[in-house]
Order: structure tokens, then sequence, then C-alpha cells
């Protein structure tokens, strides 16, 4: 019901391949991989050969945050390393219809990422090409930053807007995830989760541990 | 005399950490890390974070490699994770000399990068903040690439100008770099020599038997 | 009651003099010419010069749509060219009041393009400067493609909007226009067509012929 | 109650602290600075000097407009300068909380700024960040443009919205307000006025006469 | 020896058909064929669907000349088309070698175009990917401007170098090319000449008398 | 035979038009005004207002140097305010022959400002829509650097270059020109000097006498 995505930015990125192994076992439900362009957001994080290197790792399902603009020119490029997931960012698009359209042409669940004061408008014209939404609850482009607390209320807005309408539309949840969070997300009716240091990359407890001390949240 | 840096691009990324462990033993000199912004390359690799990673990981010099437009923009953030070295490209900047001063005043080498393209008449005017030149030996963005053979009279063109100015600048060059190009890139004048998957990172050998025999081209 | 408008975009371009006679008696009641910058949409069509060449050829309307960022740094360009109808797109200037009133105040009627997951917000601000708003029917750009079905409810749902408060305003719909999308259009409240290939050039029949089949749908 | 602040953009640049003495005197209580970059308005109009030189000349609450793309870039330059209250337009970034947030942390009232034809959805999403919105009242860019009547209603809009949800955030107006626009505008709801040749740079009488009636139209 | 290039944009856009018959009848070497992005160069001409027109209209070959930025993106667009021969500009990529190199490898001449204040220094390191240089003997954008005399001395230079270094580089020169600019280009030493509205699409005479008292101009 | 011009972005700027008179009575040949668009370089300046009111309070001749990319879209903007000369940087445009063409069409003496690490290799294709070039002696956006000391060489080379052609060309220099540095410019062939706080605006002594210990540098 609840999917969990550790989002690999947070990984130790020294030894990839037993974290990788580590979270599968902990049973995670796909790997979060954000993608920066320096521009659309004013950082850089990985890339087509790292996303290669997981998809030998793992056989979870990717999910590709491209947080770059114009993502319609690197949607290709992702699909060809092995993506089964790709959000694009709602501001850094003129052609969020084309894009996701293309997206699912190659058999990849598209999803649209939105920034904390974008609008929700745009999903009555797109929903039949969205198979979930990335509400960023923190401001994207660094880890380690605050839960806005406005976004609980967002989350609760986009999860009736999908209930009244009947679409079939997952609502992911994306920064600063974890015990003080998830409670409320889940109460406002976020469905996946990107884990990344509050919940699982942390010396709170082994990398299986923290997974399971997360899924209890749910319970 | 002859710098050997591998391109940790190339390496296995799944197990970073042994990678790193088995190049320190191989002796290699420094490590070469490619940042692309898929604006001024339509590709996007490592940031910031991994940098961090590898800082911890060697005691070894990091050679940033900032292919993004603007470089002058994110200078301070990859000083901030380790660098010893960064070079950003002639074509990305209207301020070379600014940018290159500013990575000095930083402790930081400083190198320039340019296209295979590019003219050298630029060094004429910041040869003085300027410790090094990355001529690109293939098309700047994706691995794999097929040395330009005209690049071999630029680097002799780079080295003569330097020889006769006496510069104190080395010459880095970088792409498709291995048994095929090092002997002609040294005859050349090329004195710091990029590594990725032609030298080092195949099936040849191991890590360690591909830096030596590498090596072995320089004797 | 309804406008017709073939895209000379998708006319024989080898015979537009002749193509331009034949349209002219078939009655239609506008031209629409589009222009790309391969930045706001990745391809490119006509200009100036050809608008020119079309005024000299006939006394119909000319509806130059502007596929091209920054939209307000051309209008005066199209202006002297003999547009009689200009219309800009919501996401390519953040000054579209601006630029509206810019387009009016040469005599020319101004029009509001958007894409299809663009929302209708804007129009309660501009509506006194917009004589018509271009709903995208398709995605922008590349001729041949598929009509998108949220289409239809959008096209209703800015003709409620226009019905409720009275503005003097026309839809024009663009994209995959023909007779299997043309009944449901009109349906919807859309009162002005632009046709390409799917009502007019192909080899259904004449240009007149198809022409008139086009114009029944709508008795 | 009301509050008013001179534009300084258009105040006699040849005397500007004869024009702050005399504006001071004339109880204003704010001062209004546009920046422009030549890009997101096609103008440029003044810069940190600027301000430092108003900063030493008064008191008051110093209001920087920016009229810039990527305002998130330039906010710490006018803060250093000694800014009190920041304005960003919501059209200008993809980045509106994360941008108010900072100025907020910088100590200074946070402002969004929207072109007359922006919604005003995103205020529901970045309320708690929001000291005040600016509504731009003509096109932004130029002085001695006409209001754009249908701007009241926006005012008015905003207005309500902030009653209803009980907001404390102040509605700036800005362009072209003077005897013939204040009444409405107070009509409809905006405390903050922007002041320029129509109402205080102008002959009918002194800066000290022009701004006392001015405040007669709020009496 | 010399070839003769009409511009399409300066021909009569209602009649391509005939004019192209025509000048096929009276032997020009290939069509030159201009595109504009509004952005490189703040206008507008022509497209692909232009190009395909021409495509099916003669056999001759098709030279394409990209005014537009980062060109290498609309490589492929024009060889799907037809193109013989593509031109891209060095002030508009950072990326001229791995340009050419990918025009050549479709099996296309590669030409470098420069604008009036370019250097030729990149032409030593580009030349075996390079099969013509375009001098733009006016600046680009428009039609109907002045030949700049400066110019000829820039043709001699390019000639004595290519001479010098026995490449095998044709020499285009493209802007206000006629019978008071040929003789003096063709003396210092261009080889392909771009056939406007000074040459061939004026009132003097027929096409094919104004080709042929062109082509007087190099006995 | 040597031009001193004050940068009035360092001037008092609350008491403009007193510090004008000043300088004026010391005999200033010129008045240098800097236009930044946050983006060419990362900082705000002046604009045509500023402009309009220096007009209004000297007859000495206006140098506008504009610091924003694409100069082009701008000059027209300050030949309205009363510009006598223009300067556009070469890194900051594709159309310089354009550009100097445009400028000195209006009657404006045109100038090329270049970047410390610009190459002079441009002005053997331009000298003669070329009055004066602008050395950058420092790196531009910001007062207060240190003059950059391969830039002596720079002046020389340019002078140089300019004596062997005999064109008619002025060399300015700006950037940290003071007693230091005047001699060695002036040795080196700099004819126009832009002062700033190192020789005219600082507590060393009046404006007047600043201006008249500057010109015994001179003797």
């Amino acid at each position: 019901m609840y999917k969990l995505g550790p989002s690999l930015m947070c990984a130790d990125l020294g030894n990839l391949e037993s974290q990788i192994s580590e979270l599968d076992k902990a049973g995670v439900d796909f790997y979060h991989i954000d993608i920066m362009d320096g521009n659309f957001v004013p950082n850089f994080t990985l890339g087509p050969d790292f996303v290669r290197t997981v998809r030998k790792l793992t056989d979870k399902p990717l999910d590709i945050h491209l947080m770059v603009n114009k993502p319609e020119n690197y949607i290709e490029l992702f699909a060809d390393c092995g993506a089964d997931m790709i959000s694009i960012h709602e501001e850094a698009t003129a052609h969020l219809q084309s894009s996701l359209t293309k997206i699912k042409s190659l058999g990849i669940r598209a999803g649209v990422a939105i920034n904390p004061a974008t609008s929700l408008d745009f999903l009555k014209y797109v929903y039949n090409v969205t198979d979930y939404v990335v509400l960023m609850t923190v401001n994207p482009g660094f880890a380690g930053q605050k839960f806005i607390p406005a976004m609980y209320d967002k989350i609760a807005e986009l999860h009736a807007f999908i209930q009244r309408t009947g679409m079939d539309i997952e609502i992911q949840v994306d920064g600063n995830i974890g015990a003080g969070t998830i409670p409320k997300c889940r109460e406002a009716g976020a469905s996946m989760y990107v884990l990344g240091t509050s919940a699982v990359f942390n010396d709170a407890g082994s990398i299986q541990d923290n997974v399971a001390n997360t899924r209890k949240l749910f319970n």
C-alpha cells in the first residue's frame, strides 16, 4: 500500500553495491535517483552511468527524478539506462503533456514533480498521462532541509482532488521524510515516500533497522 | 614527471571504495572527476556528494573538471568538497581571468579546459593564473569516443608556446588516452594523463596491472 | 459563424500561389501561419518573407501563430508583414498583458495560445485585451500528431467561462482538426478551426472539395 | 494604515540627497527602488551602489523590487546594501518558496511581485513566508504607463482571499498610482502605494505638497 | 570551377516549383537555404517542410545554412529532409569539432559559417572535418544589406591559409553577391557564391538571364 | 592628448549635480557610465534615467559602457538618452560588426570592450567601424579590484597593432586606474583613462585636486 523508496543521493556512495544489497533485503519498494543540472537547481548529483550501475545491482524499480530544465531532452537518455519511472518538473518545461506522453510511450511510468509554490491546476489537463505526482516537501536542490508545513495541506488538497475525480494517480512526497513527518503525510494521503538521511541513511541503526522502523510508522 | 589520473566516471561506481583503494595502491597521481550540467555538454555525471565521498577515501589530489556553463558560479561549491584542482572551460565563461583568480585564491590549482576547436590565444593573457591546460582530445560529454588526430599538433603547439615563454604550466590530455595514443601525446609534450576505459577501467587486467602497464608506456 | 483557417505550413509549398487561389475560391475565412524558433518548439517553419508573399496573394485575414520564446520581441516584425491576427503563447512570455496590448495597439487582433497542460487562469486578468484563445489540441511543434482527448473538456471549460462572464472572445482549436474531431470540438464550443492535413491538405479530394466537406461538418 | 512609498527611479537623480530629505520631511513610509536586468524587463535602472547611497541618507525602510530573472541569486547582494524589504517576481523564479524563505532568514520582509496576467494561485502555498504581494497595475519595465483597469478586480480578489484566510499579508500596488487611481485601489483593499510621477515627482507642487495631497486621498 | 547557389529565401515563394525549374535550367550548382531561430539572428525564415519540398523539385545539392544557436541539436532534422551540405556557425556552438564530425558521419558535406568579426583561428583544429567555410560578407539575418569591404581581405587571408596548408576546403561567400562584388571576391579566392537579390532575384532580367549574366563575371 | 573620464558609478550618487559641476570645472574630458545586467556581470548599476539626468547636467561626451549580454538590443535605448560614445563587449555578442555599425549609424562613437582573457584578433575585421577599444584592466562587474599586471603587455600589443596598421583607434583603460598604474599604462600606449575611486572619488583631496593630481601623471 505504502511504497518506500530510498534516495540514493544520500547513500554511502563509496559502497553502493552493498548499500543496495542491504536495501533490497530490507524490502524497499523502489530506488529514487536525483538528477540535477546546476541550473534548474544550483547543484549537481548523479547521471546515466550511475543509473546503469544501479540497474545491474537490483531488479527493483528505478525512479529517476529529473531536476533539470527542458527535461524533454533527456528522457531517452535515462530510458536507455533502465529507468522504470521518470518524473519531470512542471516548472521546467513548457511541454508537460508532450513530455509525459513521451515517457509513457517508452513503457515507463510518468510523474510530474512540483516545487512547493506550484499550483496543482495542470493536473486536470494531464491526468490521463500522469502516473504519480511528486510533491516537493522541501525546496529542491540540497539534502538536509526542513519540511515545509504548508505542504501537508497541499498533499491533502491533491489527495482530495484525485479521490473526487477518480483518477489513478499516486502521491509521492520528497524531502525530509521521516518519523517526524510521515504520520501527517500519511494522514494527508501520500502513498510513495522518498527516504533520505532523515529515515534511512543515518547512524540511528543499520539500514535494515532504519527501514524496518520507518515501515512501522505506517502500521 | 608524468602524472596519471584515473577518471572516476569510468570506475565501477558500485564499489568505489575498493576501486580507489586499488588505484591508490597502483600509485596513481590524482583523481579526475567530471561534472556535467546537461547544457554545456548534453549529459550528467557526478556531483559534490560524490566528491566528498572520494575525499574521505584518499589523500591524493582531486581534480574537478567542470564541464558546465558559467563555472564561476560553482567554484566554491567544489572547493568546499575538498577539490585540489579545478578546471573550467574557456568556452563556458566570459570571465576566464576572474574565475581562475577565484580558484587560486582558494588555494586550489587552476586549469583551463578547451574543446578541440578552441584557439590557444587566451593563454597569453591568463598564463600567470593558470596551472594547467586541459586539452580535450575527444569531444567532451560522453565516454568511449575516438582520439582526434589533429590534437597531437595542438599539444605540440601548446608545448612549444609554454617552452618559448618559460611558463610553468602543465598540459593535461583528456579523452581516449591509452596505449594507442600515449606515446604520441608524450612526444608532443603532454604531462598529465586522464585515464578512462582505454587505459585502466577495462577487462585487460586488474586495475593495478592496467595502471602498471600504462606507466610502462612512459619509460 | 464557424471560421475555417487552413494552416499554410501544410500546403504544397512549391505552388503556394495556386494553393491560395484554390483556398480563396473555397471560401476559407483566414490563413493560419505558424512561426517556430527551434527553442520554444524544437522545429522551424516559416518567416516574414513567407508572410509577405501570402499577403500579396490574398485579401483574407492572416493569422500568425508565434510559437517562439519572448514573442514580444517579434510583434512589430510580423505586423509589418501584413498580419491581421497574432497569437502568442502564454508559456513563452512573462509579459502577457503587455504583449497583447502591443498587438492591439497596432490594429491587429490579439490571441493567446496555450499548450495542452496550461491553466486558463490568466484569462480573467487579460480578457479585455484578448480577441481569441488558441487551444492547442495536439502538442505543438510538428504536424501529424493525435488529438488529445482531454482537450474537449478544456474547450468546454473555456467556453463556459466565456459565456458566464459575457466576454467577446473566440475559441480557436489547432491540431488534428478534421472529420473525427470537429463535431466534438463544435459541441464543446470552439468557433475557429485551424485546418491542416487531416481536413484539407490530403489526397481525399481537391482542396475545394476538402474544404466543402469540412464545412458540411458544421451543418 | 496606508503606507506611501515613493519610487526613487522617478526622483531627480541629480539631487538625491535633497529629494530624500524632502521626502523624509513629507513623512513617506518607505522608499521603493526598482532593479532591472534588461532581460526580465527590457530596461535598466539602479543597483547596489545606489541602494547603499540611499541607506546613508534615511532611516526609513528600503523596499527593493527585483525585476530580474533568477532573483534568488541577488538576495544577499541587496541584503548587504541595507534592504528592509525585498520583493521578487513569481514569473522570474522556479523557486519561490525557497527565495522568500531566504529573504526572511536574513531578517528582511519578503514580497512577491506579480505581473498583470499572473494567477494568485501560488499564495496558498507560500502565504506563511510572504509579508506582502506587489500587484503590478501597469506592465513593468518603464515609467509613464496607464493603469490596467482589470487590476482593480484583482486587488479585490486578493484582498478577499487574504481576509477569508486570515493571513497577515499587505497588498502593494505599483504603477500609475495617483489621484485618478488611488480611491479605487483603496476601495479594493490595497494598503501600500508606490508613488511615482503621477503622485509625487511632477510639477504640480513641491514634493511635500504632492505627498500631502496624495495623503488626503486616503481620508 | 566556380559554383553558384541561389538563396531560396530570396525567391518568389509563391511559385517555388517554377522558380526552381528555371534555376535548374539556368544550370545553378546548388541551392542555399537559410534557417533562422529568431535568437542567433533576430529573424525567421524557412524550415524542414520547405527543404523537403525543394528536395522533391530538384536533384541539385541542397546547402542548409543553420543560423541558429546550438546547431548540433538540429543536424539530424535537416539530414532527414535531404540536405547535401550543412553549415553551422562557429559563434553558435561550443562544440564545433563534434558538430562537424556528426554532419560528415551522415554523409553530408560540412561547413563552418562565420560572422564578419570572427577569427579564422578555429580552422587549424578542424580543417580535416571541414569541407567549406562560409564567410558572411554582410551581417547575417536580413536580406538587402551592404557588402562589408573588410571581407575582401578576409577571403584572401583564408585563401592564403588554405593554399599554404594544402587543405581541401572551399570558400563560400554569402551576402550582397553580385556584379559589384563578385570580381573582387573571385580575385581574393572565393569559389562558392550564394546569390540573392543582387544577382538573381531582381527585375533586371529573367532568372535565366540573370544567372547567365552572373556567370559571365567569372570568365 | 590624454583623455580623462570619471566613472560615475563611483561618484557620490546623493549629489550627482554638484559632483558633475565639480568634475566639469576640473576639466574632465568625458563621463563613463557603466550599465550592468546581472547576467553578463553579476551586478547592477545604472540605467537610461540616470544617463538622461547626466545629459542635462553637462555638455561633455557621455561614454556608455554596456556590460550586458546581447548589447545590440539596447543601443537605441541609450542613443535616445544622449550617449556620445557606446562600448559593447566582444564576449557578449555574436554580432560585433553589426552592432558597431549600428552605433556609428546613429552618429555615436563605437567602442569594443574586452575582458582580460579575450583575444585581440577581432580587430582586424572590424577596425573600420571601431573608434576605441576598452581594455578591461580588472575583471568587470565590481569596483575596488586590483589591476591585472598582464594587461600592460596587452595594451602594448594593441598599441603596436594600431601603429603598425595605421588605424585611427583610441585605447581606453578601465579598472583601478590611478597613480600606481597610469605611468605604465601611458608608456604602453593607452590614451583614454576611466577614473574611479583610485584616482578621483576618494578622500585624498577634493575632486578638483584629485583630477589635477591625476593629470600631473601625464606630464
